[in-house]
């Protein structure tokens, strides 16, 4: 069979700049990377000083131990899997170094980190609770570099920024400044909420996530778990909750609590929150579903409520607000139970995720104003997307950015970035959440006044392909490249 | 070490649904997946009729054969790997099937589907031609189904709509029901662009998304593979214009004209376009260049433009036209160089991409008018992103919907998908391209009557969890569920 004469289109690409306005007019500045005074930390130290002087890491010649001052020994497993993990981070990318492994190490390279837990207890075998100390004091130096914290935590905290002050020199050699950091977090509840009801979530994505929230240290893993759409919290207490899952997988959370054994949940994150009852539809309760049910206009008419659902509301929040208080656990409440004046216990939270900038400003201000502990989402739902930069927009988002007393701001205890499901499951919510995440981990880790957008982009474009190296298919803030790019589809 | 009390938050998500508009409002009303009569063809055939009666399809039972009349036989290595190819998509998911394996066929069986090249010439050995015939007639029955084609291209086309037919019965065997299908499509000209200049995109991800271009009848791959940012196009004949290539990798395109020895860019693509001088500014000649280039500055007075780089433009333009006409290849170029004047062949094809839709669809009239052939992508760019169901507003665009007489409509071959690289790498990619370009696909291939978003809805949601069990990470429309959800993250 002949071959047919090939028609090929040669596409000219012709116009000026202008013509090619392919980029569109953007909101935000379009930023371009150059380098950072502060390299890539992300998210920035309260207190960082990097010398010209540098060193080298080798992965024959290093290696991370505890202290021999330190409460956390060998038994304290929590740290020794992070030590692992990090050794890994640190030489993560091509293994073939320029310098011979075997050669012995030369008076300016680093060949250990010492862990040094500095308080009686070490919290190693302890859940975090709210107010755990997250602090951690990095001296970095030749040849042992030393990370003091008063607990656990903040090791944890410091190993990650250790990681990152790692970075390769023109030949591909593993380097590192002298360096002194001082570090602890603004805020105490730095938190990510992932959504498993409207997509399933496999396992394995929550955990590469947990792993990511980390490496960004949030503390906090809010886990809307079930809802309306579908119920995939396989309770062993009440199995018949999950009878109508309509996904077909479902989560034993005790696979979440053991998963590290004796870690992950406790150490990179405070505290797991589960949301108990989300929404009022999966028990029939929409308020369509109370109009046309019988035993509800029922019942609404033997308390005197007449038509008003928001007494029936109210009512029935009030009696759930009631037996979590019998369980002498905290909790926390959507702002709406705040607006709609149902009554709350002084130490509850409310967290804010309405309306637009001056409107939740508001929202804080009368929180806080009446005496109650808040955290902020409003400009965090990740969820939203629009073409450009939008990081920069998250990223100057503040908690205590609005009108109020020392002692107000003092009841904001921080935020969450949320990433409802609606649209987002395994293929698409890892790039979705970061680096866009990040932004709102710096601005809850890091000084009030660390605002500079232009610094925060270039560190933060060198953090984003830090995450991909460690397989997090993290999207890129614009143009770019990354020295190892991503390796999946 | 004592455990401390664990403080645990308990959310209570309150408040009505009113409260709970986490989803915010859409412009387009979210639509909930069920059964359309079409089951999950995409894009649905001109011509479909699928009957009750239904038949089984068993792995060991079944084989993919040319027709003894075909003028394609076994060494048409084009046909005999896509039978390779859809056996094994038909039969995707889980092997355990129900149906003991070594069953005898039964009598509503459908154990064999012969494909049969109608045309003396199948064009197996050839190159697609933009008059290419990729017309195909399927027709499925029991123990055979026979697929007839003119030309391979429509066989190929037919494969994929035959493997879309088979679903699982509710015990997990493969079924598929008697049905009669005649199909061709509405345009020639089916693509979808994709940037490597802005980010690097490694080539297997670029073959990922060449075979789901095929999954849904697209039929060309536009590669604006070098732009300002960077040139990763290696050129054997000018190798210096790679060299200063930002990004560490390049396309050696020989490669992917062999991609599926003698096949697909020939096959499921009617044939590959490479943007040639996509900007100035890569050949230092933005205009921001060229007015500070001494150079340029005496050029322009020798040519008497004064200071009216328009002119200069035009002239550029014009001599790289001259050029290319000289290869004997047809060009297609951007809009703005038939706005700004440049005299053009009559067979040039312009491609509209800007404006809104009461700018590009004046634009069309504007280039039909005037005699030329046309496509569109400007409600296309896909690298645009909104919160919601956007599909919905990409499925409804149409390129023949602007005034103009029917000879004008008939200047129209068809538009493109594109999806610029700005915010775009191997992270994000493949789901951030589908299923919104399937979109796309449909509006171009199917009939103009075709414009039932429900029904839409209703097969691509099916077709999305086609695309995710053959591997490719496809977003999901909405709120939803797969048999068997990806396995990345």
């Amino acid at each position: 069979m002949a071959a047919l004469p090939v028609f090929t289109v040669v596409l000219l690409a012709l116009g000026f700049s202008r013509g090619f306005q392919h980029h569109f007019v953007e909101e935000e500045p379009e930023l371009v990377a150059g380098p950072s005074q502060y390299g890539s930390l992300w998210p920035l130290p309260q207190k960082v000083h990097i010398s010209d002087v540098s060193f080298k890491l080798s992965s024959s010649n290093f290696q991370i131990t505890d202290a021999k001052e330190s409460s956390a020994g060998p038994s304290c497993n929590l740290l020794q899997s992070a030590y692992r993990r990090y050794y890994e981070y640190v030489f993560v990318g091509p293994k073939n170094q320029k310098r011979g492994r075997d050669q012995p190490a030369g008076p300016s390279e680093v060949t250990e980190l010492q862990v040094w837990i500095t308080s009686p207890d070490s919290d190693c075998d302890s859940f975090p609770t709210e107010s755990s100390d997250e602090s951690y004091e990095l001296s970095v130096d030749q040849p042992v570099a030393v990370l003091k914290a008063p607990k656990v935590w903040g090791a944890l905290h410091g190993l990650e920024t250790f990681s990152q002050l790692v970075y390769e020199d023109e030949f591909g050699a593993k380097t590192i400044n002298s360096t002194v950091i001082s570090d602890f977090p603004r805020f105490a509840h730095r938190g990510v909420l992932l959504d498993s009801s409207r997509h399933f979530i496999p396992v394995k994505v929550i955990l590469a996530n947990l792993e990511t929230m980390a490496m960004n240290k949030f503390n906090i893993f809010h886990w809307h778990i079930v809802d309306d759409s579908s119920f995939p919290y396989l309770s062993q207490t009440f199995p018949q909750l999950s009878e109508k899952v309509r996904n077909r997988d479902g989560y034993r959370i005790r696979y979440f609590l053991r998963y590290r054994p004796n870690s992950i949940v406790p150490t990179e994150h405070r505290f797991t929150s589960f949301e108990t009852v989300p929404r009022f539809g999966i028990l029939n309760e929409t308020s369509v579903d109370w109009k046309s049910n019988p035993d509800i206009q029922k019942f609404m008419e033997q308390q005197g409520f007449g038509q008003d659902f928001t007494k029936l509301e109210s009512f029935y929040i009030q009696r759930l607000l009631d037996i979590v208080t019998t369980t002498q656990k905290g909790y926390m409440i959507w702002q709406e139970v705040f607006d709609n004046g149902v009554k709350l216990k002084p130490d509850t939270l409310i967290h804010v995720w309405k309306g637009n900038q001056q409107s939740y400003q508001r929202e804080m201000a009368n929180i806080t104003s009446a005496g109650y502990r808040t955290l902020l989402s409003s400009p965090w739902y990740l969820n939203r997307i629009a073409y450009g930069q939008d990081w920069q927009a998250i990223y100057k988002a503040d908690p205590q950015d609005f009108k109020g007393t020392d002692d107000q701001k003092k009841l904001v205890i921080g935020g969450e970035a949320c990433l409802w499901g609606e649209f987002v499951d395994a293929t698409n919510l890892t790039p979705r959440l970061w680096p866009r995440a990040c932004a709102v981990a710096e601005r809850l880790w890091s000084a009030k006044e660390v605002t500079d957008t232009n610094d925060a982009f270039n560190r933060l474009a060198v953090h984003r392909c830090r995450l991909v190296e460690r397989g997090i298919p993290a999207q890129p803030l614009y143009t770019s490249y990354c020295p190892r790019e991503y390796k999946g589809i």
